[in-house]
């Protein structure tokens, strides 16, 4: 690029070795006259069609196998558009059912694997860094809306499944850069959109290494829990299957179908491909640098998120929606050494880094909520910050739902407003402290204390509630012993 | 308070019962004119004294006995000096041996505890809120600079001590609102200085409940520790002992004085009075809402930092310093039932709420550093948030040691610089992600990925590094298999 | 609405009054279930088709009588799309021609009026205020570029057209929130976008207030003239002319074409109605609260902006682009009383007020050029800050074109990036100071002064420059004595 | 410095020549051991004293024969203090009469010159850089308050003084980053403190320039004022006199005294050497890049704000207050002519360049007043920014003190509060457009616009005012035609 060679000028000529600037160092610097760019739709989708109905077809697994359904060039603006990650599952229809009842080896749909090409022509290759910039995203058009949801305990719960077994639902609408959701009345709020999945494709290698010590916690797991010491969710790893597995290109009567159905990765964890790894600001100008495993990167992304809170910790917990991004790469031949140091047992335990954009609401009030690793029942956990964070989460919705919300309503709200989850000290055994960090301009009252101004009940009554269906199943419920109701 | 009848009024004149604004409504409108407001300085620090040779003594024990040694009424401006942490135990020495032998039984060196009346000089009393606002706080004249430093693995260690079991230490300069340090060359930035320990004294209930479960943890705790299933530091818990103890006004001749020492809580760990919290953030402008647990409140408040990254990771790890803090408290009675609501088995398991201040450097480009909740040997992890964020500050260290560090400077670094650790995923199982992102401003040169523009090897050679001690003990130390070096 | 009924039961229970919570105040409180809300098109473009040629005709002058083209209900999202200012007389041509022969009288093409109705289908009234939240924006799909350009002297000239008469034009082209330039090579920056112009029709009355005070300036104002006392350009203010008109719906055959076009308002210059006021910030998430002078408001809106600085120096100088915006209004009845203090010999001397939204680019470096209200050839003025503020821009422009930059490239720039122009003081007699804020980050080098840095003469050869037509006028052109070159 | 080679061997490693890092380059790289920095005090203030009988004296003039009281060396941290503007003249009294009556030819008591030397004791040259930075700055301990007032109409005036023509002033007390005025209740907000004032003494020549020129509006500026027609204030520039002159440490007695006094220039006014600014963001991290005229740069100091508006536009209008400075100084060898473009007749008509901190008071919402070059009796003025931003500051004088102040109130907060004054359109002939922008958080009740929630009165009596004279003069006060009361 004719920008490196002008940049190339200054740094030498700003250099101690003062070399002069002869016609030679001049004819590094040439006419940087680039051809115009209008985003090109690589990947259109149809909302009116099932995920596997697609013209490009979704996937949603983890695997090499899984064939690209189309090409990127390095420098080049390109637009791909994405279902919500339930593919059309989960509707407006008022009800948490759709939630309960969710079949969750159908998540997440997937657009990609998009193969990415060098200026020549040569594809990306294992061993080298993709850098994608996300230039734009958001809604598609006429589908302007998202939801939050929490899932029931027997069917993947959420990180509060032991004192909100239940699903619940709310539905959110937007009005341009603001959502706002008729079940919690009183928050209107700016979103930081942005897709909460992107990552390469595995190589087989990788692929074993994932599965095999996710076997290991599904099957031996419950021992080493350790929140609240209650079974926490169900199952505590998603393990391969061939139930609702999309693989893209590969139909069900393609031969190969079933074996790598059979082996394919679940794409709820994040992992060293990046994956599910849920970073609120990850909007507009950010870059992710992704490690290349299989040869022209296939990268997929889903999960646009209109807004999502640290933590996500409703689980389907963001504002959830379809919607389109327009993303240019670029390949670091040989990036992955130079930049990624491995990180574990083999060269493939590597995490991409990611680079956030200047664009962003600014809240200049912030209420923070503070938790220690000691847990409801006032057990001592040593330098916890899971533990830590959970007490920081219940403490936020105990406060807030004095505001006239129910806790269900405060829960999902956690979930997708733009709050900040920080370790704040994870040195000071026994205690981690964990806080959750709530931006006040995001409600229409003054949420803070106040000397003498908050009646002991709750005194704003919001009718409205979020959707909710019954738990029907047996785990035990945790019991906050010091709270009053 | 005059002004809450201004505000009374308005709220009153702008409802919808459309109260006339009669005569009776403005007299509740009256003058407001203040008396002048000068800080008054109510606990002072002789810097060329020893902690116990303070005309104020210090004490570094949480106990219901230990006296106040000052008053301040509500509304009222003061200031408190307090000294660096180590009570001047660590100094500018070119070593890192104050840090390797340092009797951690002396810390953290509190001023306080303060006494709060309200205006007519009733005592706060357990059951109320005290709200403490930070209006200004700084370095003692003279006395600018401040160290970062890990501690000896056998004494404390820090978070990543099976990695560096060693002690180090940087000496940092203060130019205004900037900090730099000889030992890390081409790092500068400003700070968000900040206490971090502020506490109320805990009712002789509450610090039982703090050493019964805390013991637990010491005697109980190595079976259940998970990070790496290594043996993270010693001690587990840092249960009361008599050694070293200071306990303010009581001295040692008390007859009271072994009781006392005997049972107070060590100020190490942050719990539901506050204390050492290390929210990084809590810096001019903000307000602290504590918990009362004893008459008069009896706050206390320390281990000032001149900056801090979210975790501290290093443990004395934020830029230490002694320095002032300027203060105005509020008594909201019976405002601890109404606003925190407890999480435990008793109404004493509660945190404090915090809200920070506008006034804050603004950063607009972060680097983000990324772990999972899979550990160097490649075990998995459920939903560790712990563990994923040890992986994310192993990344960072990683990656910034390529720009002509030493690993120990830039871990140095990473807990004192305004970097942000983040809980970004909690629900994804198996795997929480935690992020930790490092403002790009602070360094002398781009530090982002690039195309074809850094070397193989470390290129720019820094030749100073920290201070350095051996580290003498018999612990294993956690090598990153994937690591080349 | 509901929520209004919800804002005020917690207005009431706050108050001094202590109502007490009964069934009456708990009946206020109703749900708020929304109808899903999806932006409604009420007025779409045609860019193969020319202003006069769309459905919705587009018009270039202020007039009561141009009747409106499409009805918003309160309270509903709406969508309405734009041309470019030019209504696309200017293009990506690589010659500044069209530019030199652009016939002012057709700027700017504007889309409206747009008629404002209640929930109950009643309209906005004179004397009402009209709130029009901007809840997004953005170029058209498929038209993600713009232009940056200076006005012939003898066409209308640009803020420093004394010392640049020529027309000179740069492409941008977008990625993202990004801009980018061929000609400008060495800057991409996120965009500030926003409409140049929003108002409302004038009456009558307020419409012959306009032509009267403009036409004097236009005839008698050569002789009041200050900006180093030469002619700054031609004309001095652009008065009614048939030329060119368009009136939307009322065609040139209608019989009243003819005197509604002699007298309607050109669009150049910002008035009480708003109108072009060119507020650079006025971006996602703003309002703007326009004064109502005739039945239904009939509110329009063009001149869309993908960036601008403060300013807008070049005059044709954001970049321009079609685009789209996404609206919703309110109408407070009365409004313009309430909130609207006439500034003037009339009711009519009012402006509007506007509110500025959370979203923007976050820039923490700024590089600030100054000046003070002495000219060019040494004159003092008194308290000048159109002086002052020509001062600092000149200012900036050599200082910036040492980084190796044509001034014109600079000038084009200034008049485009996110940069300030501020009045730092108006009161220190004889000199204003006026500064311009430049965000440093904006550029690929380091433009700060550094020592011993930078060589003597220009040592970043730029290739590329703007397109640039030529001077034929007479008129003189103002030569800095102090320059160099 | 050391700093400048390890940058130097990044950047040639990173050029294009790929120049090896061999032993040599390596040597480049040096340690950077930095001796201790303590700021030192080189200027101190005692507040009980008068501005002449200060230790090191205070001047009220420029002129290139004030010897240094001091000395700095390049790279050093140094402290300086200085009086409130006024020299101790204004004080808590509640009166303004002492504004009223306040003799003009005091100010400004300039703490100064400083000396500037190299690292080797060489003296700054004329046609140097001298780069201040701003480390650090705040009240002097026990002083912590300030004031704002307007002038008399006969006294220096203020930007509206032909509205406001009478003394006024208010009293504002410090809570650490807070200021809250008895006078003005309801307000509260944090500053950003900096210097009004920082400027090189000038050389003789540049002296005679300024003389000459200000003289010629002294003398026939009353023919060119255009702000309404109407005398602005008196007088149109203060030239030099010997009244009240300081000269520092050429005290009365001495033989030159009377012939610097006669021909030293006022310090009212900024100008070429920088001056009387009052860049409101020019504070802690901010650097001052100033031209030097004279040996050793021999600048100076003083006319502390702790906050201010953009404008001042009441003139002793920022809220004044005594304070120190902790200030690091750079020469750039020959950098006035590599940076600064002269901009006028001579090598001397430049300005100074300044950069912006990054730490400041986070607004996240803004309400902006707009005004055009339309003045208050409708008259149209060409392209004139003054009376643009005139009719801003009057409109939003107007709508705030609908909210339950008197004028007076929301002339003087606009004076002082972080609001910014911006010139948004420059081109758009005939109307200038300026708008000034409010920080709305600093209110304590919501000023925004609401439907139905004003009522038609003022509903908010706020009962204290600001202190205020009798205006005794002749001049014609302007009525604003279209105001009700």
């Amino acid at each position: 690029m004719q920008l490196l060679a002008v940049v190339t000028i200054k740094v030498a000529t700003t250099s101690l070795l003062q070399l002069p600037l002869t016609e030679e160092t001049h004819t590094l610097v040439t006419t940087e006259y680039c051809t115009e760019m209008a985003s090109k739709l690589v990947v259109s989708i149809d909302l009116k069609k099932k995920p596997w109905e697609q013209k490009y077809p979704l996937h949603n697994r983890w695997h090499p196998d899984i064939p690209p359904v189309a090409e990127a060039k390095e420098g080049e603006l390109f637009r791909v558009e994405m279902m919500d990650f339930s593919g059309g599952a989960i509707t407006k229809n008022p009800t948490a059912d759709d939630v309960k009842y969710l079949d969750c080896s159908v998540v997440h749909n997937l657009t990609g694997p998009i193969r990415v090409v060098d200026k020549d022509g040569i594809p990306a290759k294992a061993g080298d860094l993709l850098a994608v910039e996300i230039c734009n995203l958001g809604p598609l058009p006429g589908d302007e809306w998202g939801f939050t949801a929490t899932h029931d305990r027997e069917n993947g719960g959420s990180f509060l499944t032991d004192h909100f077994p239940y699903a619940t639902k709310a539905i959110w609408y937007f009005e341009g850069i603001y959502a706002h959701s008729p079940q919690i009345p009183g928050v209107r709020f700016p979103g930081i959109t942005h897709p909460g999945i992107i990552g390469t494709a595995p190589s087989k290698e990788l692929l074993d290494i994932w599965n095999e010590r996710e076997r290991d916690v599904a099957e031996n797991g419950v021992e080493s829990l350790k929140l609240c010491e209650v079974l926490h969710s169900r199952p505590l790893a998603n393990l391969p299957t061939t139930k609702s597995c999309l693989l893209g290109k590969i139909q069900k009567d393609n031969p190969e179908w079933e074996k790598i159905a059979s082996e394919a990765a679940r794409t709820i964890p994040g992992r060293e491909n990046g994956g599910n790894c849920d970073i609120k600001n990850l909007s507009r100008g950010s870059k992710v640098y992704l490690p290349v495993f299989v040869e022209g990167a296939n990268f997929s992304t889903g999960d646009m998120h209109f807004s999502q809170g640290d933590g996500e910790v409703s689980l389907c917990g963001a504002i959830e929606m379809s919607g389109f991004l327009e993303l240019k790469c670029e390949i670091f031949r040989g990036g992955m050494k130079e930049y990624l140091t491995p990180m574990g047992p083999t060269p493939l335990h590597v995490n991409p880094i990611f680079e956030i954009g200047p664009v962003e609401p600014s809240f200049s009030e912030w209420l923070v909520f503070e938790g220690i690793s000691v847990d409801e029942r006032g057990k001592q956990h040593y330098l916890d910050a899971t533990v830590a964070f959970k007490r920081a989460v219940l403490n936020a919705i105990d406060y807030i739902s004095k505001f006239g919300y129910s806790k269900e309503q405060v829960y999902l709200l956690l979930s997708c407003i733009p709050c900040e989850g920080r370790i704040s000290s994870i040195v000071d055994a026994p205690n981690a402290c964990a806080t959750l960090a709530i931006p006040t301009a995001i409600f229409d009252q003054d949420i803070r204390p106040k000397n003498n101004k908050v009646p002991t009940g709750p005194r704003l009554v919001r009718k409205p509630d979020v959707f909710k269906s019954t738990y029907d199943g047996n785990l035990p419920i945790t019991k906050n012993p010091g709270a009053t109701s």
